[in-house]
């Protein structure tokens, strides 16, 4: 069992920047997050993108910022349980909360911040008949360890930068190769775009445009696929299918936990804490609603900061909570590192 | 007149930050600071000292946070009253206010937006009796032109970073440099005391401690003070004395604004805008005060883009709101200027 002070479902922006406002309060943290990576959309969805509106930053790419945000709050020694998706929720106390996530793993916190963002990213998935019999043996649609792939033979189905970008990655792990899309035309950077026509010169990715994947077969295990181009069928044998046709947010699991929520958000008191009605659970970033909220990076951040002040006062009902400032009073790591402005010196000068 | 959208009064980094919000919703933004300069207490108080919690940065020396937030907000042209403190603020109609600083200067705007942080710096003053007499006229609180004292006789009083800071600046300019202070020990800067201690060895520098200044003498331009050592009083031809005691913050003329103020800082609806009690002004960052209000950097930047946002649908009332993503829309700047993320490309692979 995973125990720490404030457990953080959602391991985006808001989530991130809300360890190292715990961390000044002397709070530990961990975060849960149903993708294999930090970040949530900016790593998943735009990480190469330029963000104008981060205070700050006239520019920053958006992995960059993820990057620079672990940087920050890695002092604190956050916790992570990724790969993994919070499924229930269990006040056990005033003061403990139980999640468990889909793998079964148990967190104990005292308190709660959702930053969940959209909700989960679930795959859009094919309309094949048989899908979920080979969900997990062969239909895959996420590329979670590149080596799973290696030697094997792989057919990826899709036309824009994740169906680019792993089948680039995937050519020279897999035995073979193949991409279908049911255009002649694929959406994606320029550079992406460049590297598969070269791959394809070479032998290296099969192009099969425009079909459509219209069958699954195997027993237990997927091993072959149908697709039909020009009005005809074709079968095709292979070890994996990845239909990689984008990502949906869904609340999912957390709309049963017996939060208000408003159309697919959970609403917060903004006029105190951004608390939930549950008190100890708070929401903070894109997944949290109020009057005049804005889905904005930078108001995830103002949010984090008045939760942790919340919580701390929770969790220290007779402490007087004060304001310190990193420019005066420094910032203590949990590992032992300290950071500070150069000290002044007094000095008679002679 | 200067006429504008938004007036700002302050410009540090909640001020120039709503610059961009409102750029964002093609609102044009003025800015009033009391300061010769942008960044507020970061440019005016602590230019160099590193700040550990703006999210995003590891860590972040002041006066290039500053840097960045006008690089930030340059492509939306805000206009500048610098140098000058706002004094009366006038509301003559429902979306039309005016403002008017110490030198006469008259603004007009369809909102106001404080941002003023602390309130305006004042000076520490020495206890001298006739010392009115002689502000700007031989007594001055800043240096506001080095160039002024070229080839004069100065006088600084003050034992820290401003003292120093000045005294070393000016060496080269004056005519002569006289650094006095009640005490021995200095406290600044390591680097400031040794140059100090270079500039006094060159005999550019001249030092007196543990000394006071006692008197002024002048007849209508201060020409000597009177300055008491070792308890003996001792007369120093000058033709500026500059005394450096420190800064300390007033709300200055915005407490006789009608403004609903408590403890220093106007009072502001966090569940809704940020708005004070006067339709159409707004106040953000430390100037605010609201319930579980934090003095952070960070949460300007939120009230910022929540106050913008009120502001459109202030003087939009038919328009419907709609949260653009610069990553998505790029910016368009008022200096015909184009940010974006670079466009995908739709392309056949031959």
């Amino acid at each position: 069992m995973i125990e720490t002070d404030i457990l953080i479902i959602g391991a985006g922006p808001a989530g991130l920047f809300t360890v190292f406002e715990a961390g000044l309060l002397k709070l530990k943290c961990h975060l849960i997050d149903a993708l294999p990576q930090i970040g949530g959309q900016l790593s998943e969805l735009y990480p190469k993108k330029p963000i104008f509106d981060i205070p700050g930053f006239p520019t920053v790419q958006a992995d960059e910022l993820i990057t620079n945000l672990y940087e920050q709050i890695r002092q604190f020694q956050p916790g992570f349980t990724l790969n993994e998706q919070a499924v229930s929720l269990k006040k056990l106390d005033e003061n403990l909360f139980e999640i468990i996530t889909d793998r079964g793993t148990v967190h104990q916190a005292k308190a709660v911040v959702i930053a969940g963002g959209l909700g989960s990213f679930v795959p859009k998935k094919p309309p094949l008949e048989n899908l979920d019999r080979f969900e997990d043996s062969g239909v895959n649609y996420f590329v979670k360890r590149p080596e799973d792939y290696a030697g094997k033979r792989v057919i990826i189905a899709g036309g824009g930068d994740a169906a680019l970008d792993w089948s680039i990655q995937l050519a020279n792990v897999a035995s073979s190769l193949t991409l279908i899309h049911r255009r002649n035309e694929f959406r994606g950077a320029l550079d992406s775009v460049e590297k598969l026509k070269k791959l394809k010169h070479e032998g290296k990715i099969q192009l099969i445009t425009p079909a459509e994947v219209t069958g699954l077969y195997g027993n237990g295990k997927l091993n072959a696929i149908a697709i039909e181009k020009d009005g005809i069928t074709e079968i095709l044998e292979t070890d994996y299918f990845v239909p990689l046709f984008g990502l949906v947010p869904k609340l999912g699991p957390i709309a049963g936990w017996g939060l208000d929520i408003d159309k697919n958000a959970i609403k917060v008191n903004n006029a105190l804490d951004y608390g939930t009605n549950i008190p100890g659970i708070y929401a903070v970033g894109d997944i949290n609603t109020y009057p005049n909220k804005m889905k904005l990076i930078l108001c995830g951040f103002h949010e984090a900061a008045i939760a942790c002040q919340s919580i701390y006062q929770r969790l220290n009902p007779n402490k007087k909570f004060v304001l310190k400032y990193t420019t005066v009073s420094g910032v203590n790591g949990f590992d032992g590192t300290r950071k500070e402005a150069e000290k002044q010196v007094v000095s008679t000068i002679e």
